[in-house]
């Protein structure tokens, strides 16, 4: 009986989380949960249904709304509320592994708490990796805490890596589908519609992470993820478009053996990979991959014109400062602009640009320097925005 | 710096070897050779250059031979023959690695030997398995000795089950090119001559197995082999035709996660990857996969009916008695047969069946009934080949 804890169990990672812990229930059992104020309906149900003891939500107005949707239990959890609350949550006595699954910057500091309690960390949030990677690795090691990604690529690579070192890569292949606009030219993308980015062909995500993987600004923050999970140069981390989403990525060894990790795209399968980790447990919930339904994988260069958030978050990778921590902010703020109509697709890597551009970084930045970067960047890019918004309503 | 021996130095996978040998000879050191005597010239070639300690020829005379050719050589190396002298090679006490690169039946009891001796095994003999896998397995727990394969298929299976274990696999993907008639129709393939089944799409081998893969007995005996090495039930080793020989064979895990091993069809891939087991050491000698050239990957099913010996070897390689070893022999003669122009190419399979439905087997047997078996099953075969070979004459 392994025991989770869960950083944003309404978000899609969440739920999916949940679903596991469902169809697994003898082998899972979920002590905490935390989430934002959107669902407290769907929180009210997953604490009604997995009984867990100790609950986190964002506010107290917050904490009082879901204890009255809890009437019906015969005893009520512990609820805590705001970021003390979510390091309760993501450092409960009783969790072995945590699955951190909120969106953004967010799940740094209860990702960095639970990494200082020697947890296991099913890392779903990659802007902890991407804004402070320097940081939260070494803190890993020096309190002997797992990391495990939950990024279905970064999961393929650390089970392709399996039994072997960094020393013996030669390259990572890091796949992805391309996105929606893979075949669309560069002034049709300019165009693009809210409803056109968030069909994304082959996964279900949340909405943030789907825009991400229009602009392939996803991909890119996977590059730095990549760099800093494997700690390797970014340099030897290629990125590679596969349309179909099967081959998840691959570790192309020195003796130039390449080791794959495949399967169906859908987000279950590394979730359950990590929540089980070092083992390997029979899943009922995830469907198998049949290689001869599939018929056929390809294979393509990325582009990086029509793409300029991966050509950015590629440049940035290989530096040890903060600039990677500012580019992740600046484009939180941007997709939440697009997402609600502010501002036009291709404005977002503009954006970007711009307040990577007019930034200054500081160079091996601490947890404050790095918040700190986090918090400047949003406000630059909340003001460079201010006169596009306003055009563009 | 790592000391092999090789039995069959003068085939395509001992010329292989030493290509590595060559290319890595800071690494590795050749201890001992055995070989044939079709290639005399080659061998002394080969000792000249690597200067082994022990040679292994088949007979007295080609010994002298031998002997003659080393004249220009300072100190001869001890040259021996016969039985006696390969199982001399194989377990020769500076020897660490052995690799078994004979064609047959004939790499049995020399890799018994080298495996009670507790040497590593490099075996790119399947026969050895197909034939007496109940036997060498267990043999090999018993006194410490590592099987590494060195077949493609094989190696990829072993590579992506690194850190793991046989009881987290669902099912093996084992991949086979379709060989040259995959795509031909039955008549075609009954009507098919010699250089047309010689002319492999993919693999630069040997003439036994490129027939073999020609008729997909092969791949039939990688079932067999696969069955023992990886301790699997039969039933849970799918073959699937992949016509690019990229993925070299995938392991679906109990999760349904499926992690495969890719590469191009290069033989010094596996061998590389079993000479420096269980170390990755960077390779000169082995081109790069570019999955982005490469462009894309098929996969379709085998047909059973068009390639009777993948069939009938799926049928004998669950049971544990010497059908597979009767198969394996009534192969070897039917396929020596063909290439000598004695019998068509679709009465490979009709021997071999014939041969299958004559003979009573003997259930768990020891090496000497192997053996045995072995050598009535070639003899039927003969028999059975003496009106069909005169008619096609």
């Amino acid at each position: 009986m392994k025991r989770i804890a869960i950083l944003g169990s309404t978000g899609s990672i969440g739920r999916q989380t949940l679903d596991i812990a469902r169809a697994q229930a003898s082998e899972l059992k979920v002590v905490a949960l935390a989430a934002g104020s959107k669902n407290l309906d769907l929180l009210a149900q997953q604490v009604i249904e997995f009984k867990p003891e100790l609950i986190c939500v964002p506010s107290v107005e917050a904490a009082k709304e879901l204890t009255g949707q809890l009437g019906c239990m015969q005893k009520l959890p512990e609820i805590v509320f705001g970021e003390d609350g979510l390091i309760a949550v993501a450092t409960h006595g009783a969790v072995e592994t945590l699955v951190t699954a909120v969106v953004g910057f967010l799940g740094l500091k209860p990702t960095a708490a639970a990494v200082r309690a020697g947890k296991t960390i099913a890392l779903a949030n990659k802007e902890t990796l991407v804004a402070a990677g320097s940081m939260i690795m070494p803190m890993a090691k020096q309190y002997g805490a797992n990391i495990v990604p939950v990024d279905s690529e970064h999961s393929a690579i650390f089970q392709s890596l399996s039994g072997y070192k960094t020393k013996d890569i030669k390259q990572i292949w890091l796949t992805g589908s391309g996105g929606p606009f893979r075949t669309w030219d560069k002034a049709k993308i300019a165009e693009a519609r809210i409803e056109d980015a968030l069909r994304h062909p082959n996964w279900a995500m949340g909405a943030k992470i789907t825009i991400d993987s229009a602009t392939l600004m996803n991909k890119g923050l996977e590059v730095i993820e990549a760099r800093w999970l494997f700690d390797i140069e970014p340099e030897r981390i290629r990125v590679i478009i596969h349309p179909q989403s099967i081959l998840h990525s691959a570790v192309e060894f020195v003796d130039n053996s390449v080791v794959g990790q495949m399967g169906l795209p859908d987000m279950r399968l590394p979730i359950h990979f990590a929540l089980f980790y070092p083992e390997r447990v029979s899943s009922t919930e995830v469907p198998a991959l049949d290689l001869i339904k599939l018929g056929s994988m390809t294979f393509e260069e990325p582009d990086y014109d029509r793409f300029p958030c991966l050509r950015m978050a590629k440049e940035v990778a290989s530096k040890e400062d903060t600039s990677a921590c500012v580019l992740n902010a600046a484009n939180e703020i941007a997709v939440d602009a697009f997402l609600k109509g502010h501002i036009k697709f291709m404005e977002i890597p503009e954006l970007i640009e711009r307040v990577l551009n007019k930034t200054n970084f500081v160079s091996k930045p601490n947890l404050e320097q790095i918040i700190e970067a986090d918090e400047r960047s949003r406000k630059t890019t909340s003001e460079l925005m201010l006169p596009i918004a306003q055009a563009t309503r």
